[in-house]
Order: structure tokens, then sequence, then C-alpha cells
């Protein structure tokens, strides 16, 4: 018997939550669908390429008393991209559905993300196998991968998979790419005459998979909880000890939600926010400013320490960094073609002139990190920049240049942080437990309906489980033409922060409070014992989009 | 009315528990005295610099029917040092068994650590003040400070500051320096017939102020448990992605308490103990090998992945580093006198042959960060080096030599960490809620009762609280004389890692299971609700000393 710890001990009982419409098992459903549905933007480009799946009605589960029997059917489930808590409880739910409808029915997990059902690697589900993953964090159940399955003759080889394990369907969690991936390979299989389903389940920390029909991509939950507890530790810290200022920077390479819901759980002294950044055409300087501005206002009552939350994908969104580095990728590719060595000087006598400057004014480990960490296409992986450092460093000198001209009179002593991977696997939060049971039981509900092209729908989150909303969203209801590697493509839109939505305004009517008076939050450790109150309830996120969401019905 | 997280909310009404001994009141307590101590090393030198407090009773109270009335008191409290989770609950127990004795007493606190009493920087608490603060983390309801209570003329101001607020006590909370200043304190309040008291309250999440009279000293248990939790956290994402290794570099200048414990916790792949490497003078070149063969022989089996356990001081304990770094501080110091320009070179050609050659082999980054991170006093801050970074930079540069030779034909992608701020003021656990008010209610009785030169004691931690035995201990008894800044001193002594422990034995026999067989333990998030072999867990560490010390008996 594998060693435990004490709390994973107590998660594997926990029955996660259904809505009431799911309660009374999956032969006592009737489906309800909606008018026929239109694609966001671009109808009949996408209309074009999904003519076999385009269009189809919201769907909507209610549990009725006459009970129907099931069919056999094996289903694949697929994790796809980076994790996020609550993955092994899509995977529960799932397999729980599957197995009360009809006990003969098969789940394969396929291993390693994509290429597990392209290479034709799985495992099958037994009871005593999921039993010791329920209520988990990570998706070690049967791992994840990056391999994009969009392609003809990856359609073909899952194909063979599917038919060698006699599937009706696949089940792909994953966020916007996999789930655009998702939608493809449904039309593929209708086109194809396979008879094969594909179900999606929105998933990402990220949480920028989320539009009129998804309320919240599963795991957003879980991991700004986690992010906002350390965050909350470290403003306790600081408030005790009076002398540091502590730059946070939170995972999120494109949208900046994760950043912005931990500082609404924590309320620091300085959050940046990306889409702001590049909405308002910030320039670094800029930035730098604004932050320096209420360093010194803090200093002058005193207060030589601080808060602020960065997130990690700023520096792609700040223009003058984002041409910069454009820019630098072409010189390098150019120089590694010439056999150039790499030196400063030589990079920044290649870039065009503004870019040189941009470049040139950084300090000496940020210009090292952009040259030293590429990936294998030989792009600066913005990633391993750290930004929080850079901030640093800069505001060093700009304070320095202050005292010196009699403007700052304070200290600024900094630490740096990065949380990422310690909010991605942590154990799933009573509503990501919940949430993500209830999507993979809802999955199977529309698979027995016979259902493909789908997305599985929860929503009404922010009301208690037994009054979620279970249903499906036509994958190509969210879809619009995008330019990717030069090429329009079909793809799901990407979420970003919207400056006029009710979260960023929050920030916004606040942050000058924040910045001067320490109205620090600690919102502790994730709870999942304890009052409701403390263990139940939702992200700020969701419960301020639901709120704007139900007072414009 | 400010506002205020779910948990702090719900932490607010906790009730921590008390002894049984002390919870029939502070009116209700009977003491009874042990025979007269020693201290552990150089009792002449000891008995000579404490001619007023040594050799003292260990004490323990118990609890009687019959009750009796206290004279008005007045006590001042000081948080000394780096921040503990259960400070504010110390308090919180001293304040109750002072108001409950005599609802005339008055508790003060000493703003901003020791600098407070003696600068006469002090609030008076009230009932309004102390609710708010209830099993909450940090120091910041009165602020913590790093000066130093030591010389003459800081003692008679603070003998001023304690007769204007007619004290009769003080109460220091701090660790082993801070608890040797509260000793040297008591003495001289004695020797000047000052009629003053002082208690001191073991503190420190360092978990390195413990002996045979302390079991532990409070905020281990949560800080070694938020670091379990991200470790936690991490390898659920290494063992799911399985494409990096993760090096986590854990606070703890001195002793690796914390980073055995946190492993103990998790059971990573590799960790290191400073300890283990001074005792076994290892080189870097050896601690490099043994992590190099770990990642090698992973690899081999196909796992490119791993966590990896660095405490925060291990570079001062590897000796060739300490000797360098020892040098280095000297080179530095001559070079500034001289005013020669600083630079990789000009350092080189000053350092002894062979601390040049350490000097010269290391990574770019840390060749920088030794010249550039120095104190006022113009020493090497060794907590600014990123230990972390600098391993993994080597075993690198190992691994492509290894690869090259056709020895490693793995992948070796590595994520740093340093965990540190995030532990030190989060929510204390129920153990340390617990303990702590225990702590500081018991730090009354030892007042009422007349005492001196008493550190507060509460023993038999393993038992359920009603079990705890509540007492005092003799600050002299902790005591020997060691040699600081060049003089012989009288200091509390540090616990160390001890080799031969039951806590690292656990380690050692265990560490090549874990190295290469994933016996990840995933121990998440702190609970204060729920099922009590979840949140009422003390950690292995004190678990298996206690089990030797009661298997000794």
């Amino acid at each position: 018997m594998e060693k435990l710890s004490p709390l994973q001990i107590e998660r594997l009982k926990y029955q996660p939550k259904l809505p009431s419409s799911l309660s009374s098992g999956i032969n006592c459903l009737e489906m309800s669908e909606g008018p026929a549905t239109q694609s966001v933007r671009d109808q009949e480009q996408i209309q074009e390429l999904f003519q076999n799946t385009y269009g189809k009605p919201v769907v909507t589960f209610k549990n009725t008393s006459s009970s129907h029997s099931s069919e056999v059917r094996n289903v694949g489930v697929i994790l796809s991209g980076g994790q996020a808590p609550g993955g092994h409880n899509v995977i529960a739910g799932l397999y729980d559905a599957l197995k009360s409808a009809n006990s003969s029915n098969k789940l394969y997990g396929f291993i390693g993300g994509p290429s597990g059902i392209i290479e034709g690697n799985y495992i099958e589900f037994t009871d005593e196998f999921m039993n010791a993953y329920r209520n988990t964090g990570g998706f070690d159940i049967i791992g994840s991968g990056r391999t994009k399955l969009e392609t003809e003759e990856q359609f073909k080889s899952s194909l063979e998979v599917c038919k060698k394990l006699n599937l009706s369907a696949v089940v792909i969690i994953g966020g916007d790419d996999s789930n655009t991936n998702a939608a493809l390979l449904a039309e593929w299989f209708v086109k194809n005459n396979t008879g094969i389903q594909v179900i999606g389940c929105p998933k990402t920390i990220d949480g920028d998979l989320k539009n009129e029909q998804i309320e919240i991509s599963f795991g957003f939950d879980t991991a700004t909880k986690t992010y906002a507890e350390l965050i909350g530790n470290i403003q306790r810290d600081a408030n005790s000890a009076k002398k540091y200022w502590h730059f946070v920077k939170i995972m999120g390479r494109s949208a900046s939600h994760v950043a912005l819901e931990a500082a609404l759980q924590t309320q620091p002294n300085v959050t940046l926010i990306s889409e702001e950044v590049e909405e308002k055409k910030m320039s670094l300087d800029s930035i730098i400013s604004y932050m320096t501005d209420i360093i010194t206002r803090r200093a002058e009552i005193g207060k030589n320490f601080g808060i602020a939350i960065v997130p990690e994908g700023l520096i792609e969104f700040i223009p003058e960094m984002k041409s910069m580095i454009s820019n630098l990728n072409d010189v390098m590719a150019r120089m590694e073609k010439e056999g150039v060595a790499v030196s400063f000087e030589a990079v920044e006598s290649r870039l065009d002139a503004s870019n040189a400057k941009v470049y040139s004014s950084l300090p000496t480990l940020i210009k090292s990190q952009l040259l030293a960490d590429r990936d294998p296409h030989g792009n600066v992986q913005v990633s391993k920049i750290e930004t929080e450092k850079l901030l640093i460093e800069i505001i060093s000198e700009r304070l320095s240049e202050l005292k010196s001209q009699g403007k700052f009179s304070g200290k600024f002593n900094a630490q740096s942080h990065f949380f990422g991977y310690e909010g991605r696997c942590a154990f799933p939060s009573n509503f990501d437990a919940d949430y993500c049971y209830s999507l993979g039981y809802n999955a199977f509900a529309l698979i027995n309906f016979g259902l493909t092209g789908y997305l599985s729908s929860v929503r009404n989150l922010t009301s208690p489980a037994a009054q979620w909303i279970a249903g499906g969203i036509p994958l190509t209801m969210m879809m619009n033409m995008e330019k990717r590697h030069g090429e329009m493509k079909p793809v799901i839109q990407k979420a970003l922060v919207k400056l006029d939505g009710p979260v960023f305004k929050q920030l916004e009517q606040n942050r000058e409070e924040w910045a001067m008076n320490d109205k620090y939050l600690f919102p502790g450790a994730i709870q999942y014992f304890g009052p409701s109150c403390v263990c139940d309830v939702t992200t700020c996120t969701l419960q301020l989009e639901r709120s704007k969401q139900l007072a414009s019905v």
C-alpha cells in the first residue's frame, strides 16, 4: 500500500457535488435543444470549414422520471496542455457516468496527451485505478502533452486507434487551442462517416477560455487561491518586517486574469495588467514611473515596503519591447546563419535604431537573458525573462537618481518571487472538484445523446452546485478566424481582460487606495472542510462577471 | 469596518486549546520545583556571569481547587527577530491570562522589536485591538526588529521605560539570540534590584531553538507545512509534465531542520542537508556528482524530471566555499580601502591560490553576486547568493560533458524556486495556534509566581493539548560559552541537525528509494477545520524526536 498524506487520504473520500439535473443518474435525462447557433464572428468561413458540425443548437439537460437503457459505449479521454487542478475529477465524473450508464462500458485514457491517441498509447481505467486519483491535483493519472492534433495524417492515425478500441467517442480536456483541435477532429470524424463523437472540456488556470457560454475554465479557482495564499502571506510578512518591497510575478503568458484575480483576493499596493499596458500603449518608462511614484509616495509616509503583482507575459505587451524582441529574433537568426559571434555590441549594431536603444537601456542581466534563453526555433523564451528583476533593477536605478536629486529619501530593498508551478497541481478546491466532476459526468451525457463537436458546459456557477445548469455548447459557436503562423485559421477566441469589464473596474476603482493605505487581505490556505463561507466560495472574477451578467438579463 | 478574508473571519473565532493544568484559570495554579540546575556546558563561567539567576529549578504547573487572588501587574511584551506564525497568539494567551488574573492588569506592546523598550515606543493592548489579531499570522500587531538588547546603556534605558509604565515584567518572544538577551536583561534587573522580571518564549521557524527542555520552537510547524504544500504541488506538476527538474531552495541560513522536515513531508528525489555537507567535508564537486548521478540514473529509466531540496545556507557549509568567502571578504575590504576597482580578475589575483581556483570555477552569475551583494559591513550576503541556480548551472555543464562522452542521453531542463517569505507569516496551524497561546498564557503564570530568567515551556507536544505539560526552564540552563566577534560570550546553544538523530536517519534510510522511485507525498494546504488526522497533526521532526525521547525513558 502506497503511503499517502493525511489530506490525500481524506480527499479520496470526498464525493463531489453534481447539478440536481444530473444527480438522478445518466439514464434519467432528457435533453432540450435551443435554436440553431452561429459562430461569434466570420460565420461564412467557419460554416464553410465545419460543414457537418456548424450551427448546432445549445443543449440543456433535465432529469426525468422515466429511465432508459444505454447502449454499450467505449470512450477515450485525453489531457491536453498545461496542468490545471481538477483534471482527475473530470475523468472521474466521466468514468462514473459511463459505468453507471452501462457497466459494460469502457473508458480508455490516452497516455501523455494527444500523442497518445495518435500513437495508440493508452490504458483502460478500472475502479481501483480511478479511485486512487479522486479529488487529487495534477495530470499524472495519464499524463498530458502539447502535441497539436490538427493534420489529416494525425486524424487518420487517431481513427485507426479508435477503431481498434471500438470507441464511440473521444473526450479532449484542454484549453482554447486543444478545443479548437477537438472541433476539427469532430468535423473530420463526421465528414468521414466514422461515427465517432468528440466532446471538449474547458481547462486552463489562465482563465482565458471563457465567453458568453463558458463562465470559467476549470483550475482557475484553485490556482488563483493558491497564489493568493502566498501573496497574502508575503503581505503579512512585508507589513510585519516593514523593510522589503516584494515583486511577485504570476504565471500567465497572454491574459492577466490570474494576476488580476490574485490581486482582488489580496489587495496589494501595485498590480500591473498586461491588457492595460497594451491598450494604453504604456512604455516601459511609464510603467517604471507609475511604480516609482507609488514607492516614493509610500516612503514619504515612512513605508519602505510594499507588494507589486506582475503578470508573467507583461514584457510582450509593452509595445517597444514587443517590437524589439521581434527584431531581435530576426537579428539572432541572421547572425547564427552568418556565423557571427553573439555579443551585446554585435546585437545592438544590427537592431533597428529604436530597438537598439530599447535593448541597450536594459540591465545587463536581462540583456543576457534575451540572448541566452532561446527556444528550439531560435526565438526569445519570454517566459524565462525575469521581468520582476528587470523592474526591480530599473526602479533601483531610478530611485538612486531621485535620491541624488533630493527627491527620494527612503530605502528600497526588494525581493522577487515567481508563482506558477506552485498552483497548477494543487488539490482542487471544493469548487473545482465539484465543477470538474460535473463537467466529466456531463460530457458523458452529451455522448450518450449522440452529440459531437460540443463543449461540456456547466453554468450558473455562483449558485450552489445543485442549481448548476448542465448541457452542451457547439464548439463552432465560439470560433472565429485568426492569423496563426501567417495563415488564417478557425480558432476559439481567447478571452483577454476587458478594461471596461467589472473585474478590471474593481481594481481600477481601488488601486490608489490600496497603493497607499495597506488594505491587504490574507486569504490563507485553501480549505476543503469547515464553514461553507470559507471552503465553498469561488473567485472574485466569477462573482463579479456573473453579477454583471445577471444584472443585464 | 475593515474588510477581512473569509478564513480570517472564521479564524478570529477559534479558541486555542490549553493544557488542562492551565485551563482552570491563572489563579488556580500551584507550582512544583525540581532540583537546582546547571548550564549545559561551561558551568563555572555561566554561573559567574549570572550570579543572581543561575541554578534555578525547572518548574511545573498543576491546577488546584483553591483559588488565590493576584496582585496588580503590568507587563510589557516584545517581538524580536524574524516572523514566525503564532506570535500574535503568544500575545493573546499572555493578555488573556493577565486580564483573567486581575482585570486591572495592563499589557503593553513595545513597537518594532527590542528598540521599542529602549526608546519607550509602545501601545497598550485593549480587548478590541487584541481580538483583531487572534489566530492570525505575522508580527504586524506591534512589529518586530533585530536590535540586540545587550549593553548596559540599553538596559538602563529599558529600565526607565519599565519604571514609567510601572511594569513588573517583560516578555521577550524570540529565537536563541533574543532569549540569550532575555537572560542578560533578567540578570541585570535582579542585580540592580529593579524587581522587574523577564520571561522568554521560544520562537523561530528555523527549528534550531530546541534542546532537552524545549521540544520545538513555535512557527516551525506552520512554516514547514506551507513549504511542504508548495513542494508537493510542484512534485505533482513535475510528475505530470515529466519535463522539468525543480530545484527548491528553502529558507534557513544555519540549521537545515526546515529543509529536512519539508523533505520528510514530501519525499523528493534529492535533499541536501548542510550539516551533512559540513560534517562529511563534502566539496562542491562531490555535491554536484551526487546530484548528477541521480539525474543521469533517472534519465536512463526515462525520467527527465525530479525535485531537489536545497537548504538556504548550504554554500557556507561547503568547506572550500566557506574558506573562499571568508578570504573574499578580506580581499574586498582591502580593495575598497586601496580604492582598487572591483573586477573578477582583480579579485582572483588577490585571493589565495586555492580560493582563487574555487572562485574562478563558479558560473558568472554567481561570481557577480559574490561581488555585488554585500552587507553594510562589506561582507558577502550569502542569503542573496542563488545557490539553487549555481547548482543548476554547474550540473548543466557537467551533463553536457557527459553527453559529449556518450554517458548521458537524457534532457535536463530546470526550474528554480526559493521559499521563505511564503511561510513565515501564514495563519498558524492549529498546532501553532494552540502551542503559542499556551506559551503566552504560561508566561504569565511564571510571572505571577515571581520568576525571572525563565523560558516559558510547554512540553509533551505530540500528545493532545490537554496533556501538555506547562512550566518554566531557567534560561541559564541552556547556555554555554561561544566565540562571537572574537570574544567568548554566554549564549543559548543552537541546535543543528544531528546526523545520528532519528530525523536525519529517516531521510538517510529512504533517500535512495526516493531518488529513483518517485515516492512523492502531496501534503496539500494547511487545514484548520475537518478531520483531526488532517488538521491537528504536527511535524515529522517532532514526532520522530519525541518517539526516540520517550523510548529512551
